[in-house]
Order: structure tokens, then C-alpha cells, then sequence
């Protein structure tokens, strides 16, 4: 059975509040950086004897900025290392590093092709750090139940601490195969590249440069609208068809007047196939937005597998979907049709488990990152939205987490220690060589980077792009555009190194 | 009576090790970063009816990077402001911002008389933020006895808190005055200076550049040699006259044959007018060892007064006393006579107390900081030295903390956060708007920034130079060397604020 693995967080927002309109259950989306590339290890020319990676463990400080004796604690951080395409310390070959996001790295490792596919090129090797409190970095002894048992423990799970573990690992795995003259470049998508961009920035001294994909590092505050997320999904699904957009649009009502009807719920629970004998409007409506908001993100242009196969080009089938002629005048066929797209692309599945929250990537303890220092207002809908009009609702997200952690989230935490205010003027005259890589069609978009800030801080803009299109494997179907964007990021990194090997030579 | 503040760490070492020989105690030796700069309010164009500050307290998070429910508790920082000079924020005046180091707030505002001295012509808003755990920025409800007592509650005293402290602090600051496009930069000497780099490192979004002073950012791990702290000093003495440097250099020897003789304590003693009735020799030893390295350390051009008051030159003071030609061959006589330089310029003090560890500027958590993260290796002695010969010894600081403290130091972080090893090849690429300053006298210049990284990041040295002394207070006397270096600092502050400017007007 297909089920819609990826809602969980939303529904554990549905659940934990009981929400009783679906303008509230929509503010209180919040969206999942989703990795969405499919690995193909038959296009790299790693002999089948290679493996993709080897696994090992590096010795962390839980604590890296207090002293008191609980910093002493240490845990075991998994990364993992190719060097088939290395060509060694002896010639400062460089070091591409993944800055590992909120999730299991074999995942992202697996999902990261542009770093495979370049390896040869630079002769690099690859290494990909897990985050700590995902995967099987966990601390307390690697035993979840303690680490993410209460905020005492999951309070070691920030931003800053990541980034901090990436350094020492890094100089020490350098320091271990006596390549510490090679430079090293990071990369990340999605807040992964967040990570990267802002490793860079606090970091430089570990690494020359990050390719820093769909990192929505300005959808902080009040720097990016809190409507930019949704419009861009509507702007989505509208340029596929005005008749498309309406159907999702008048969806919500639709579905709530079908539900308030007398045996209205058996029609919707029946319509959409659902498993179980009972339905929740709100449960339902979660699901479809999830559909639409995963789909736009993962709109790419060739056939991708993220958790659900989905066809190349998914919001235009969704579309197609929604106008196909047949069935014209029932709502509730098209919009099953639609969520079929992104639930069932293989049409395999027979029903539904609208409630079903399983987590196979390990992505649970984003929800702890979203209560403390990720506030990013993403779920706001303006008159145009293609879901319920709203507003942002920082008040529900503090209760939630209130609720959850008993703790309160810090929302200006980020534009402290980071920055991102007039990050135009800011970083005009200070930092080099990052690449800013966004896809106008991915609703992160909005939080990113769009125009060149210097001469080595680049924004690269695809129009047709998604999130983090750019790092996924390369095909032979890709567009222009696709191959342009991946040669112009290999061309910059390319002059980080040779300006690198340059000062080398003359220090 | 005048006594030798100064040397509470020394002696906390020489106690705690009860040290047997002189080459061990000259290896204990942990030197502090001394503001020696007299406050002359009467040079200000402050009005008599104004103070030279007000007294403000900002409500600061203990725990900046994790959020387990402790890190939640917050503590008074305090902060000193003066607006007397200020254009407003209505001209986006610019804000100088002293990063506070290992002392009380009041002692360094009124020591770096620089601030004030350039304050009308920049029409600068100055403050003075005191660092976290020293002073009256005390966590836990301020109360000493809690905050210092072990390692769980001084745990919170490292670096990049401070720097944490800094940023919403001075963020907050610039909302409350409606000053948020105000220009900041970041002042410090010494460990401030050190954080002023940092700071401008870590955060260019808050400060627009930094001048440190004085700031030995490489003085980590094997970046600078061990032996350079007491190298410079022993050339300090050593450029003075031949004789001053070989009576120093052998009067350890000197001081323990004497000793070694029946009734030759008793001899020590009232050589060295001692006020108790018994004398040590490795407490004789510390205290004349401190006299030397802080008059070198403050070998100013014009008196001056850091706890006692020193003439101008005192190292030439000091060797004049011992290449007198009266008493020629009486060598304790002659390092009685240097010592009075240091102690007692004044010729009020009738006897000395060896064993005084007053700590009136309250800088005694320095001892916390070296025994973490602040690990300069500076207590080596060559055979050149004016000090016994002996190695860096790492080990003895280990143990003497882990004695102390039980803790284990961290040797490694602050390359590791900051980076340090090839910092010109490193940053010449990266960042801009610092000025390092470094006075080649100063023992610490060894681990100083001594060359320009790029066309924005500068080193100016001044070959006659002190510790930080363009941070003190202009002086008639002063000469054309460090009237120079003042002029340029100003020059390229004003040149960043110039170019903030026209990126304000051009965003």
C-alpha cells in the first residue's frame, strides 16, 4: 500500500490542536525541506565492486561553546567518505563535504548525485557529515529515547552546534590522511545549504567555498513575506491552468460543505479511497496540501523519486488531472485524481491511511529545530492563495511548542547569529565564494538569495527550477537550463580551487 | 603601602604547585593582558556636570546555543553608555562599541581614552559592554559565590558566548534608539581585541569593523613560538643596555646561591625590604618575574598608571637602576632598585608582601579562560632569556587545572572556531575592515597580526610600541610614532564609515 509518508509534522500540528477549520490547520502548515533526487549509482562510474560510501564515526563534543563538565560528554558522529575519484593529499586534491541536514545522510548521500557526478572532474574526495540527533548520530549514547526525550536533551540539538561539529571533524579528518593543504568545499540544499552558506560565512577557514542550494536563508522575521511560500505554489499551479488553480482553490470549501452534508463524510471517505472507516476533514485537507506543497517543491523535469515516485513535470499532471474532460463536473474525482499524482504516480495503491505518520528518513526532530530557532513564516495565505486565506501565526507555533517542549521558540535568533537584514549591503564588501542556487518554482525560493551580492557571492536563478534541482544526479533527459545551471556552479567552484592552489603556491 | 597587585595568577600557580625550582615557576607563568591606560578626564570636552558614562544592564540569555531549559536563565549584563558626542540617529551617527574583556567595564572605559579622544570628530555614540562573568555582569542573580564556585556555573564563560552576548545586546540597543542603520565598530585591547576581531569575523552584520589592539589571535597552538612572549621582553631589556639584560639574566641564579647560604633568606629578605618575616624564594622569584614582564609589557612612552604608577619608559627606568654606577657590585641592591620602578614609583612603600593576590579590577575567572580555551603557550624560555631556560609545559597547565577546576583544557578550539593557521593566505580572500594593531615591545605582538592580509584587513606596527597604547589617552607628550598610528586608525575607520555611508544611500 502507498501511503503520504511526509505529513507527519503537519499532522502532529493537526493533532496536537484539534483543529476545527481548515483556515487555521492551513496556517499551521509547516513545510518539510524535502531531498527529492533519486540516486542512480548504475551513472557513475564506480565499478560495481566500489561501494557508494564508506561509513565511519568521529568523536564529537556534545557541548562545543560551555565548559561546564557536561560538555565533556561526547557522541558518535556518523559521515561518509568516497575516495574513488581522489586524487590525493599529495596533490591537495580537494574535499567536497555535505553539510548534513535534518535527516538519515545515507538519504541525502544517496540523493546528492551532483557531488559524484563532479568527483571525477575535481578529482575530489567526498565526504558527508550527518547532523547530529538525526540518523545515527545521536547523542546520550546513540539511545533516541533519551535524546529526544525532553528539551534538557534535545536542547544540544542547534544550528550553531552543527556547524560546529562540522569544523573539528573536518580538520581532523584532514589532519588524518595529512591533507591538510587541501581545500575544502561544503555543500548543502535545503537547510542543509543553509548550513553550507553559513558554515562558509563563520568558517572560512575550514572552507574555500559552498554551493549553498535552496537555502531559504532570509525567510527569517520580517525579511521575506510569510505569504511569498504559498503564492509560489499558487503562481505554480496558475501558470499550468486558471481552470486548475480554481478547482484546488474552491477545493477547501467544497469539501467542507460535501462533509456538512448528511453522509457527506462516507462520500469524501469513499472518494478518496481511504482505508479506514472513518475520515477527518482536517486529516484530509493536510493530506491534499501536502500533495500540492511537495509537489511544487519537487516539480522537476525529469521522472524523480522523493518518497512516492512522481513523473517528470508532476504539478502539470496534477493539472492535467484537474482539467482532463472526463468527469468534468465532480470536484472530488479530479482532486483524487491530483493527490493520485503524488500518492500513487505507480497506481498501485488501493486505499489511504490519511493518519499514517511514519518517518523512514528520520526527519521527526525537525519539529524540535522548528520550536526553537527555525521560525521561518511560511504559512501565511493572502485573497490569491490557492489554499484557505490566512495569516502567519507565530502565536500557535509558540503555543505548540509551548505545548510540546514547554519551551518558547526564539525567533530573532537566527538574524542574530547569522545575519540576513539587508544581506545585499551587508556582505557586499565582507565574504566570498558562495553560491546561492535557487529554482523560482520551489516555494523556499522566496527565503533565498536572488541576486548576486559581490563579485564571489553569486545567486544563480533557474525560472524553471525546484528545490535544489541543481545537486540532483544528472540525466540524459535534463533541459538546457539544468546543464547550464550544474556547468556554471562546476565552472565558480573550479576558479575557488584554482585561485586556492594559486595562494598556495605564492604563501 | 604599595604592593604588587598584579601577580595573583602567578602566584595561584606558584601555590598550588608549591613550586621548587625556579625554571618550573617561570614555566607556570600564565601572564595577564594588563590595560595600563590613566584615565584624564580633564582632557575630555566633557562638560564637568557630565559623567563620562551612564550605567545601563541588558537582560542576556546565559545560554546562547543550546535550549535545553537551562539555557533559558538569563543574567544581568551591564553595559556603559555615553551619548555626549552623539549625532543622533536621525544623521545614522555611528556607535563604537567596546567589546569588554577579562575585567571590570569601568576600569577599561576609563582606560581607553581613544574612544572618547575621536568620539566628537566621528560624533560617535560610545559603549561600553562589559564581558560576561567579570564585574557586575555576574550570572546567577549576580551572586559571585554561585557563579564562580565550580565548573557547572563558570561553564558559561567562554568566548563565544561573550561574542553572543555582543550581538543581541547591541542589535537590541540600536532598535531601542531607533538607530538601526547606525554603523557599528568594535574596539578592543588586549583579550578585547581579540574579541573585536571575532566579533567582526563572526558577526559583520552588527559591526561594520574592528580595531584590535593588541590582539595576539595567533598566540595558539604552534602558530607562534612558545619562546616569543619572553623573547620580546628579554630584547625589550636587552636593546636598553647589555649589562641590564646579563645582571636579570643571572640573578635567578644569583637569588638561589643566596638563599642556599646560611642566614642568606634573612639577606633576601631585607634586601627586598619584605614586610612579614619570612621570605620564599619562588615568591621573591614571581615577583620580580611579574615586574619585569608588565613594565615591559607597559614600556609607554609618557607615565602612566596601570595599578601603580610607572614612569615614561620604565624598562630604560629599570635598566638605569641596574647599570648605576653607585653600589656597582651589589647585584640585589640593583634588582632591589629595578623592582622599585615597578612597585614603587611613587617611594612611599617602606616593605612589600610577597604573598599580596588582591584583585581590585576583578580579573581573577582569567584563570577559568586559560584553563578551557585560552591555552597561549607563552612561558617558554630559550637560552637567550632573560628567564631560566625551560619548555612550554603544557602538561603542567593541565594538570594545575584539572587540580583546580576538573576539567580537561581545550588546546585546540580556538584555531578550530576562529581559525589562526594560515590566517594571511586564509582571510586575504575573505572578509575585510579589520585593523590589527601591534607595538613590536609588547611581549604579545609575537602572536599579533604583523603584516597586511588584504587591502582592508591592516597591520599596523609600531617598532617603539606597548601594549595597545594607541588605545589610551592622547597626551601632549606623545610622540610623532604613535600620534601617526592614532591618525591612521582614525583615517581608516573613517574611511569604513564613509563607505557604509554611500552603501546606505546607494541600497
Amino acid at each position: 500500500m502507498q501511503t503520504m509518508d511526509f505529513k507527519f509534522i503537519f499532522l502532529l500540528f493537526s493533532l496536537s490542536f484539534s483543529i476545527s477549520s481548515s483556515a487555521i490547520s492551513h496556517a499551521n502548515f509547516m513545510p518539510r525541506f524535502p531531498s527529492s533526487n533519486i540516486v542512480r549509482p548504475e551513472q557513475l562510474s564506480l565499478s560495481t565492486t566500489n561501494e557508494l560510501y564508506r561509513t565511519k564515526y568521529f568523536t564529537q563534543i556534545l557541548d562545543h561553546f560551555n565548559y561546564n563538565p557536561p560538555s565533556y560528554k561526547t557522541f558518535q558522529q556518523r559521515y561518509l567518505i568516497n575516495d574513488t575519484f581522489w586524487g590525493g593529499a599529495g596533490k591537495n586534491s580537494p574535499i567536497f563535504v555535505y553539510t548534513g541536514n535534518e535527516g538519515d545522510i545515507e538519504w541525502f548521500t544517496q540523493n546528492t548525485g551532483f557531488m559524484f557526478d563532479t568527483a571525477p572532474h575535481f578529482k575530489a574526495l567526498l565526504v558527508f557529515i550527518e547532523h547530529r540527533f538525526y540518523g545515527k548520530s545521536i547523542p546520550f549514547g546513540g539511545d533516541k529515547d533519551i535524546a529526544y526525550s525532553n528539551a534538557t536533551t534535545l536542547g544540544y540539538l542547534s544550528s550553531t552546534q552543527a556547524l560546529a561539529d562540522y569544523a573539528p571533524l573536518i580538520i581532523d579528518l584532514k589532519k588524518n590522511i595529512s591533507a591538510t593543504d587541501s581545500p575544502v568545499v561544503v555543500f548543502g540544499g535545503s537547510y542543509g545549504g543553509m548550513l553550507a552558506a553559513w558554515f562558509r560565512l563563520k568558517y572560512p577557514h575550514v572552507a574555500i567555498g559552498a554551493l549553498a542550494s535552496s537555502a531559504p536563508i532570509l525567510n527569517f522575521e520580517n525579511i521575506t513575506s510569510p505569504y511569498s511560500f504559498n503564492s509560489i505554489i499558487t503562481q505554480d499551479f496558475r501558470s499550468k491552468s486558471e481552470n486548475c488553480y480554481k478547482v484546488i482553490k474552491g477545493s477547501w470549501q467544497h469539501i467542507e460543505d460535501t462533509a456538512n452534508k448528511p453522509g457527506g463524510l462516507e462520500v469524501l471517505r469513499k472518494s478518496f479511497k481511504i482505508c479506514k472507516n472513518y475520515i477527518s476533514v482536517s486529516s484530509l485537507e493536510s493530506w491534499l496540501h501536502t500533495a500540492y506543497v511537495y509537489t511544487a517543491m519537487t516539480d522537476y523535469p525529469t521522472p524523480s523519486n522523493f518518497l512516492n515516485p512522481l513523473p517528470a513535470y508532476p504539478v502539470k499532471q496534477m493539472c492535467k488531472a484537474i482539467d482532463d474532460e472526463v468527469g468534468a463536473n465532480d470536484t472530488l474525482a479530479k482532486l483524487y485524481g491530483a493527490a493520485n499524482i503524488y500518492y500513487n504516480s505507480s497506481g498501485s495503491a488501493t486505499c489511504f491511511d490519511l493518519e499514517d505518520d511514519s518517518d523512514p528518513h528520520g526527519l521527526g526532530e525537525w519539529t524540535w529545530q522548528a520550536c526553537t530557532e527555525m521560525i521561518m513564516p511560511t504559512s501565511g495565505n493572502n485573497k490569491e492563495s490557492i489554499f484557505p486565506a490566512s495569516e502567519w501565526d507565530y502565536n500557535g507555533r509558540a503555543s505548540f511548542c509551548k505545548n510540546l517542549f514547554d519551551i518558547e521558540p526564539r525567533p530573532n535568533w537566527i538574524t542574530t547569529e547569522f545575519g540576513g537584514h539587508d544581506i545585499e549591503r551587508l556582505l557586499k564588501r565582507f565574504a566570498s565564494n558562495i553560491i546561492f542556487f535557487n529554482g523560482l518554482r520551489d516555494p523556499w525560493s522566496g527565503g533565498g538569495v536572488l541576486k548576486n551580492i559581490s563579485n564571489t557571492i553569486i545567486s544563480i536563478v533557474a525560472e524553471e527550477g525546484a528545490h535544489h534541482v541543481d545537486l540532483r544526479f544528472s540525466s540524459r533527459e535534463d533541459p538546457k537550463w539544468l546543464q547550464d545551471v550544474r556547468r556554471r556552479e562546476m565552472e565558480i567552484i573550479g576558479k575557488w580551487i584554482s585561485q586556492y592552489y594559486h595562494d598556495l603556491a605564492h604563501s
